[in-house]
């Protein structure tokens, strides 16, 4: 895409952004937790204001006929906006990662040599109706060191453009330049597009939301991308597995929080273990109202099992994500079946062996290629937190870069620092 | 583009390549090792055979006018095979990146997680006459676990095949499967634009070659990619400067092999030591040829002098690669100014320092925003054997995943592996 074709604000957004990443990049640490700080509380004593605007999205959108589920992820409240400046703070909270040294050496000549942790420049970020990622990106950026651009969706412009203001206004208080957080105005839709091939504006651009908005940026983008965030997990029962840990491993994996992307959506069972295992899955599944979709080994074994609602899997419910509280059961041979299943369904996002037997354990962790694999433990771990990076932008499922939580250290790239004393190359 | 756009060839190769890749990730690093030596000695048993094939390519080459630097890097020959298969050992002797852990800990919970190495899967890479890439890019390849698909210049076709034979027997002979390196026969240029948004194929495209190639390659390609390898070199001369160092680093940088991308394009000079330094240095470079492209305030300081040739500096020569005998000199005001100019016309290779001032070196370190930042050294050392990675497929000037040397860790992802004992999330 040529310069001239490009939409004005976007341009502006970029070359501003820019010019702020460099002061950004030299900020110190102190500087970039003040920042956090100020937006922290600023979205409590703003919050009449930030509200406001949040009404009168809903209130459109309700118009609009926005569904339940749209309507919820849309919401703000007190309570929220508690959580969104708990959330800040904990960011503040986290290692800064810039600066960080590493492959440190020095060399038989004498060069002093190291890689240094740099901020990336500019990160974008494309999104939809959650308000609060506009926060959550804004202060992951910020503490990393990177200027961003943000697109939220078009329902929730007024309340993005309330907390980018309050955001901006709390980074200038403390030093940072407010171009360091730029909110997309225009409802234009190329503006989106232009995004994608912003080569030399956009260092990275990171895509949240629904597997359509996933796709298309996967499919066009030619600026550095980091996608995932869709999750078709597995967890296969081998024929050696602890019956107990199994079932409530199964459970955990489906019911704790069915529509996340690291939930369980397809349950593999060695046929040897299959009979023992399933009434007692169906069960809990049954109790917590987990839709079952059983293919026929399984459906012979469950029966017309009377606690649990079961229907005939089809083709479709392999390699899918149900992002709700249903899931496919099928009952597989052997342990090649369900690597095959794996490979041939799998998102590459987390996939899960329940075993006993080593050596299947390392076959599994060996073979399946996705960013999380696991022994014995749910796929519901799959998440910056509880895997100690502390906040995320996302879980990826792309190779390069960054795979599995994108947290603050894969915001971040290097540069090679090389001292000498006169070093010439022989 | 849809898939049934593709070309056959294409989509075979690629189809093939995915199965090998999942072979050769799992392959040991012993038989990774075998198969490089094998090649190693293949092409010194098989060199009449690649020859003969070389001396096809070059006739047809030389009918075609191509100028002698262009039939230089075609052209093979015992002693250019006899390093080629040094080089492939050399390979060999490098540590297997496969399978390294990082950031292992156990949590709190007792959760065992670590990060474990993995090959990226299928590596492609476009080039132009060199037919040693070849052997390289397979070489390297190989020893992270990665197949790969070559697609090199049309003037090298039938050195390539030649060398990608040799190459594919000596794998085989190793036990790793021939669609581990496949090279695209087909001269339609329509498949190198193809591999750029082979989404899912292809896991990585490296370019190497021309400087519009590269542009090519950055500007349309959906798939990862690692581009660089143009390097406008600024090496600044500051006030504190140690003449006697500073002017061997001048040399060594532009004279020690002027063709690569990491020789000194651009020689900025405080001016305060100037009047001191420029005159050593135009001595020394004039001795060995270079011609001097000098803005007005370093022409007022050499004048006409008699060992060098001086040219007028043009703006064009400010962010020029020259890949020869050629500099340009700018005196500047300070190192703001010296920054600024970087800033502007470097291409974020390596850029260098040279000063006893260590506020100053610090302040050029973080802002100069370049894949390697030097004090007191020549960039030459940007360079994967110098900086002690071993061999490497290229400079890499993006930000993302790998910058400077494209080495063999660069070459991998990571799978997260979790191990539990029936963990649960709470």
């Amino acid at each position: 895409m040529q310069l001239e074709e490009r939409t004005a604000e976007l341009v502006e957004k970029v070359d501003a952004a820019r010019v702020a990443s460099r002061q950004l990049a030299l900020a110190s640490t102190q500087v970039k937790n003040k920042a956090l700080e100020n937006i922290s509380k600023a979205l409590i004593k703003r919050s009449d204001e930030i509200l406001l605007a949040n009404a009168g999205d809903y209130e459109s959108a309700a118009q609009e006929g926005l569904s339940e589920v749209m309507l919820d992820r849309l919401l703000l409240n007190k309570d929220r906006l508690e959580a969104m400046a708990d959330d800040v703070m904990t960011i503040a909270g986290l290692e800064d990662p810039v600066g960080e040294i590493f492959d440190a050496a020095v060399l038989p000549n004498g060069l002093d040599i190291s890689r240094r942790r740099v901020p990336l420049g500019v990160l974008a970020s494309i999104y939809e109706s959650r308000p609060n990622v506009t926060v959550d990106i804004a202060s992951l950026a910020i503490k990393s060191g990177n200027a961003c651009i943000l697109r939220g969706g078009h329902e929730a412009i007024l309340s993005n453009h309330a907390l980018a203001n309050v955001v901006q206004d709390a980074v200038i208080a403390a030093g940072i330049p407010s171009d360091s957080v730029q909110m997309i105005q225009s409802p234009n839709r190329r503006i989106a597009q232009e995004m994608l091939t912003y080569k030399g504006g956009i260092d990275l651009l990171v895509p949240r939301g629904s597997e359509s908005l996933i796709e298309f940026v996967r499919e066009h983008a030619t600026v550095p991308v980091a996608t995932g965030g869709i999750g078709v997990c597995h967890t296969f029962v081998d024929s050696s597995a602890d019956i107990e840990k199994a079932v409530a491993i199964a459970v955990n994996a489906k019911v704790q929080r069915p529509t996340v992307c690291n939930a369980l959506d397809t349950l593999l069972v060695h046929e040897s273990i299959a009979p023992r295992i399933l009434p007692l899955v169906a069960k809990e599944w049954g109790m917590a109202n987990v839709e079952i979709h059983a293919d026929e080994r399984s459906q012979l074994i469950l029966g017309d099992y009377p606690e649990a609602t079961i229907k005939s899997a089809t083709t479709d419910d392999w390699g899918k994500e149900f992002l709700s509280l249903t899931a496919a059961i099928k009952v597989v041979d052997s342990l090649e079946e369900a690597l095959s299943h794996i490979d041939q369904y799998g998102s590459g996002h987390s996939d899960a062996i329940l075993t006993e037997d080593q050596s299947n354990a390392t076959i599994f962790l060996d073979t399946v290629d996705s960013a999380a694999v696991f022994v014995n433990a749910s796929t519901r771990f799959t998440d910056g937190a509880q895997l100690g990076l502390g906040a995320e932008v996302g879980i990826i499922t792309d190779k390069m870069h960054v795979r599995g939580p994108l947290g603050l250290r894969e915001l971040t790239s290097y540069k090679w620092v090389i001292k000498g004393d006169g070093h010439v190359r022989p």
